[in-house]
């Protein structure tokens, strides 16, 4: 079969991005062949070195957005958030710098390299840090489409939080509306005429993740946020990892009316697509309300919802209640939707 | 002008990813557009952060080579030895980690990529270092030639060593033959027939540094491995960032004849290519013998020579002395060499 990354003959197939169980296969079979270090197996989205008595947070992201420039943002400041906020998801506030590695196609503006980089630079202030070592590569026209950056980054931190601590009687809560980000891009790529109210969210998190800590102290047991493969992808995650069962009230879920209609007209289903400002926070329920009120008092927190209970039922399930006592099991699927970050 | 980063018109050309005058303008017209931060300003290879009475040590690079696998090594070997020999001429020789960033092609062959990842994990190896955590992104057929790698590394130091460092008197000394990376790229793409002798030197080399900086001490003065643009490129680089001249002695220079069979039949001057397992040092000369001594011992050292001296002279210039008590001054060029690592 072709898509068996272990034939011999298999070819890379757009699922294989797109954060589903494909790209679960990929990494397992290729990027983790051999590997025994515990920490690359762990698969998060940062990794944890321990540093004397805290801990050093290591993370990288590519992106290769199409259109680079969206409603509400663009590949540069998607580029820092996404990298700060694998290292915020991880417990890791202080970002002590990040490095930016950019590939351009032969013939882009560099008027357009320019406005990415003011956009960088921004996000890197929001997120107090900044870029300090970077690397540059052309190549042919036709060789690569446009723009891709790569970047990294370091912190330090004296307390970790894993995507794998979630445990039942837990709630999930989402920090805000969900789906904004792919849909906006989608809208953009597909000309759809929603700009005006449907924006991505890209924006870095680990101011809102340093207000989360500082209420739920050890009451967070866990976070993710919920980029490819969006909400149903990271639930998921985070329910295997834990071996628990995720309940998703359906009526709880924090949807903009823009992004609904988006949805709709490009019949795509808005927990699968990716968020770039957003984070479900696995915590006990005694915090719950606390956190949540943390959560709306920053801008980043105010549509912030309890969207999930955890239960002990079947390890690894994700249920969507849809109400009057109907759910339905909730599966990751490999919707390749390329470059969407 | 479209060559002129300033002209709001300007579109990237070949020439600024060469390594050369044309790829500073673009980083300092756009990268370091309104950025005061000293690191980033000192565009080393590698950043270095203070953290407690230590350094964080950080870097990144993207690899686009073409063809991906090449007498001698492949992308995977290339991009792990690029950051850990970044970190190393930092003075870093312990690497904490890597992250490993992968933009494949839909269609790439999945064998290919556990190729390289079977590469990366042996240079790892031979580095003391492991990947602890990555990212991949699939682009459609079309949308990016292959494989493009971007790997990041993070250590700790207690020195630091910088490419700015280099006194009048001091000796300039490469670790081995020169030009080998580059020309058997060009040579393998161009199927040159020389892939027998011609070889790529793509190895990591913080073992080596390690052996250097203990038999140098204090006497070491500054590093600097000579990748994109050369030998040429790097002592250009160093002779400007401290402000002295150097002069190279041409009959000292360090070249296998394959090597120079194949600079002659392609018409490149060796010195311009990349190299990607060699570093310059500069030395005190008092400790010149002895560090080629500790370099004949390693067996990444031994066609270690010294090559060039340093001088008060004019600020920035690098003469190549012929013999004969003739000197030509050399010049950065901005050789478009594309995708040669």
């Amino acid at each position: 079969m072709k898509g068996d990354p272990h034939d011999a003959s298999a070819r890379v197939r757009l699922a294989h991005g797109a954060g589903g169980p494909a790209m679960r296969a990929l990494i397992e079979s290729v990027f983790l062949d051999g590997v025994t270090d515990p920490e690359a197996r762990a698969l998060g989205d940062a990794a944890v070195l321990p540093l004397g008595d805290r801990f050093l947070v290591l993370s990288t992201d590519a992106h290769v957005v199409m259109p680079p420039f969206f409603p509400g943002g663009d590949i540069g400041r998607l580029s820092v958030s996404g990298v700060v906020n694998d290292l915020a998801m991880a417990g890791c506030c202080d970002v002590l710098g990040l490095t930016s590695s950019v590939i351009v196609e032969e013939g882009f503006p560099i008027e357009s390299l320019r406005r990415i980089h003011r956009s960088m630079q921004i996000a890197c202030a929001e997120a107090n840090t900044r870029i300090v070592s970077g690397d540059t590569k052309v190549m042919q026209k036709g060789e690569v489409d446009g723009v891709v950056l790569s970047t990294s980054g370091v912190g330090i931190t004296d307390r970790v939080v894993r995507d794998s601590g979630l445990l039942p009687g837990d709630i999930v809560i989402a920090t805000g509306t969900l789906g904004d980000h792919g849909l906006a891009v989608l809208s953009a790529r597909h000309a759809l005429g929603l700009e005006g109210e449907l924006r991505s969210d890209v924006a870095p998190l680990n101011g809102l993740v340093r207000a989360v800590l500082a209420s739920a102290g050890s009451k967070l047991h866990a976070m993710k946020d919920p980029t490819r493969g969006g909400v149903t992808s990271a639930l998921t995650e985070m329910a295997q990892k834990a071996s628990i069962s995720i309940v998703i009230d359906e009526a709880a879920l924090p949807l903009s009316a823009a992004a609904r209609a988006a949805a709709e007209l490009l019949g795509i289903d808005p927990l699968s697509v990716a968020n770039e400002g957003k984070a479900l926070l696995g915590v006990e329920a005694s915090a719950a309300p606390e956190v949540l009120r943390a959560l709306h008092a920053h801008p980043l927190g105010v549509h912030a919802a309890c969207i999930a209970r955890v239960t002990e039922g079947e390890p690894g399930a994700v249920w969507l209640d849809t109400g009057f006592g109907t759910r339905r099991l909730i599966e990751r699927d490999d919707l390749p939707l390329p470059r969407i970050c």
